[in-house]
């Protein structure tokens, strides 16, 4: 990209102090700015790096007092952050790939139905009855099973495997390696000490603007759906087992393991590694903490849960704090006891 | 599929009570009952369902004792669990693809070794010296590395990748993007702080009437086999490090991961997110709780472990108790120290 | 192979104790010795396998003093793992394939630039303006973005994915299934309570002599790149996310997740399942045990950390050690209560 400052505060609505002639061709940390690249400030940790910051130009808060003259050309805005991410959508888009078609060699049933200005990757196949909607794109390596049904603009990343039966609504993005819909883990222990598998005849359903990380698991139900509602994110890495429902606008951070029946409300918040048990139910806006292990069902909606079994995050952090107290209060103790 | 209350009744050995001419053409649970579903009812905590669920017919026990009518037709049996799972596993059966041949494009080498009825699917490839079963299914995007034998009945799910040599048995199914046979972790700490590789010559050993999860890692050994005994059942995401050995029909749930040489009995059950330490031992029959730590080695077969470094698991939940009594207990300290 | 105890002293510079002419056609452990084996002993704990181990050579220290007379030729050697470890790499030397040349169907888009002896699996992409070394080596099923550069005398295994613009260097191993440059997980917030997607710009970058285990998952950057330092060792189902920054040398086991924006020093050694919080900064020298909760800035070189929240090992064993002991200081300070 080459543009000037003052083309650049046109789009985020920005007044320029300094030269608006300046030409952008790059975006950087203000940690990091070098010469033609535009940067910002949002986080008042960072203020020490706007004075020196090479960045050519600097987004800041209209309310940003300054100690002294940056070097850089300033464009204020209300809200730097937001403004930022607002120019590096529009830089996205603008580099996107547009190109549509179907590469060779793939492979497409011919009982599939496809929308327009598709994009299907080399080695990817299509399988019978497979639906998919338009303006999406396949990349790479990619398996869509029977009757999988995928909508517009939907972005599915080299090497993800979408199994039979899956329904993936429209702007859902599945990261690389992702898997959609394998068997869910039921097995029934038998008299003589072997297992025996339960059929997993349902499917996956993952609503609208749904993103999906990396090498992901998605378990398809036992009977029925395993549903992952609209605008939730799931990061790399993250099992979701058979019959679990995620609500909407829900983000789970990477190497979470959901087991199996859970159902977990809208707007929770969900950090790396958690685990959460079977057959249990978490609230809506809920937060837990990483690593943390949530045992039972979540009834009061909004709280912070930490530690393994999960309580009130404050409650664990008094434990831990505690804890670190021991090896004192063995010591007082003994001591008292001496004494005595 | 479309039979009637009477057909299903007859093939699982059940009295009908109610319209034996009823249609079912889908399974529901019991507590999401459609018409034209047929449910069960095991679980006594799901009763409340039985009554008002909306299912066509329910299987349930010949000892139920109503407390009123259902507005279902009944399908009374000896076990419903039991009976629902055959129905579900003949469902399977009659939908499962059986369809077989090569798909073009996919590669097999000409010193390969094929047995019948098999399946392959698009952009698969299947190297030097391999052996495969027969009635083997192998989907799309796999990859059968040289020397790799595979037996019969076996279905290998799309983008499972099996490193040279590996040996997998009959009956077993290795789910997408499983990799079996990488590289196991072994590296030798140099005086200059480098790394030197240490070869990783061995093999993956799967017996038959394995299941291996999605994006599941299993290594292969530095010498010898890192082996997964008959009937046991990994499920997603789960990481086994070279030369570990697992016995017969053990369990072993998501994320788990298990290091290098410990080897684990036979009828274990472990759960989500265990971590098992290297150079260890676990008797048959042990139960690890999910999350927990097994650090050392475990003699005695069928206890309970829990917790993090892993100890019997009454002894775990009763010391979480007690640290739940933390707060009281110094409080009650802190005053007993000011009276004195 | 073929070759006598005498050929192995040769090329380890060992002396020979037993009959030279023995023929070596294989590697055992020493408690699995097999005729025609040679094998070694490093670790006392293996002594008494020495004895009667059925290996037809095996190497030992100069310095170990007999009980008795082993049925195997020796091979005596200054640091007998050292010895057999250059063995094995000798022998990997010997087998690994030199295969060369591209396969059919692959694709290589016209714009790629490729250098001498690569090798090119079958359904394997390399996209448009990508760069490949000499001597690398890419499997089959293998993904390879626009503008990634892969230096030479590298393994990419196969259904490796590697997006646009990744960058990695010479004598580097990917590992199957692995995911290098997915997004970062990198949403905001919005006041509807929707999630706005912050575009992942950057890229990542790996250097020389890295391996990244089967099925993990390196996240490019928000902007700038997502670095692995030369020499590192990253085993399987590992999850880095965008902006992190490890340094050289340092080893990382299965199942560590490292969250945004963290720098770990070099020469580390993170435990398997270790969990490290975001905008964090790990010292050189660093060990973390296993399952550990990395949760705030370590600035100390060459400790040893344990537990969540992490802290000094030997603090964190001294807690769980009185955690024990927990029941009985709960009974002894209510009997005392109780005689008050």
């Amino acid at each position: 990209m080459k543009f000037t400052v003052d083309q650049i505060a046109g789009l985020i609505h920005g007044t320029v102090d300094g030269n608006g002639a300046d030409i952008i061709s790059d975006f950087s940390k203000i940690e990091e700015g070098k010469s033609g690249t535009i940067s910002f400030l949002a986080n008042p940790k960072y203020e020490a790096f706007l004075y020196d910051s090479k960045a050519t130009a600097i987004i800041i808060s209209e309310d940003q007092v300054l100690k002294k003259k940056p070097l850089a050309t300033l464009i204020r805005v209300a809200n730097p952050y937001l403004s930022f991410t607002v120019l590096l959508q529009k830089y996205q888009e603008m580099i996107a790939s547009n190109e549509t078609g179907i590469q060779q060699p793939s492979f497409i049933d011919p009982s599939a139905t496809l929308g327009e200005n598709l994009y299907v990757g080399t080695f990817s196949s299509i399988n019978r009855n497979a639906k998919i909607g338009s303006g999406t794109r396949i990349l790479n390596n990619v398996s869509i099973g029977a009757n999988v049904e995928i909508g517009e603009n939907c972005v599915i990343y080299p090497g993800a495997i979408i199994y039979s039966d899956s329904k993936i609504g429209n702007h859902c993005i599945i990261h690389a390696n992702a898997v959609i819909g394998s068997d869910g883990f039921g097995f029934a222990p038998q008299p003589d000490g072997t297992f025996t598998s339960i059929p997993q005849l349902g499917n996956v359903l993952i609503e609208d603007y749904v993103s999906i990380g990396a090498n992901t698991t998605i378990d398809r139900a036992t009977m029925g759906s395993t549903k992952i509602g609209q605008g939730s994110k799931i990061d790399n890495l993250v099992q979701i087992a058979h019959n679990v429902e995620i609500g909407k606008n829900t983000a789970i951070a990477a190497q979470v393991g959901v087991s199996g029946s859970t159902k977990i409300g809208d707007h929770c918040l969900i950090g790396g590694q958690v685990g959460v048990a079977g057959h249990i139910s978490i609230a809506s806006n809920t937060i837990v903490t990483a690593q943390s292990g949530v045992t039972k069902t979540v009834k009061t909606p909004g709280q912070t849960l930490g530690g393994t079994p999960a309580s009130p995050n404050v409650d664990y952090l008094k434990r831990n704090a505690l804890i670190r107290q021991l090896p004192d209060l063995f010591e007082k103790i003994n001591q008292a006891m001496k004494v005595e």
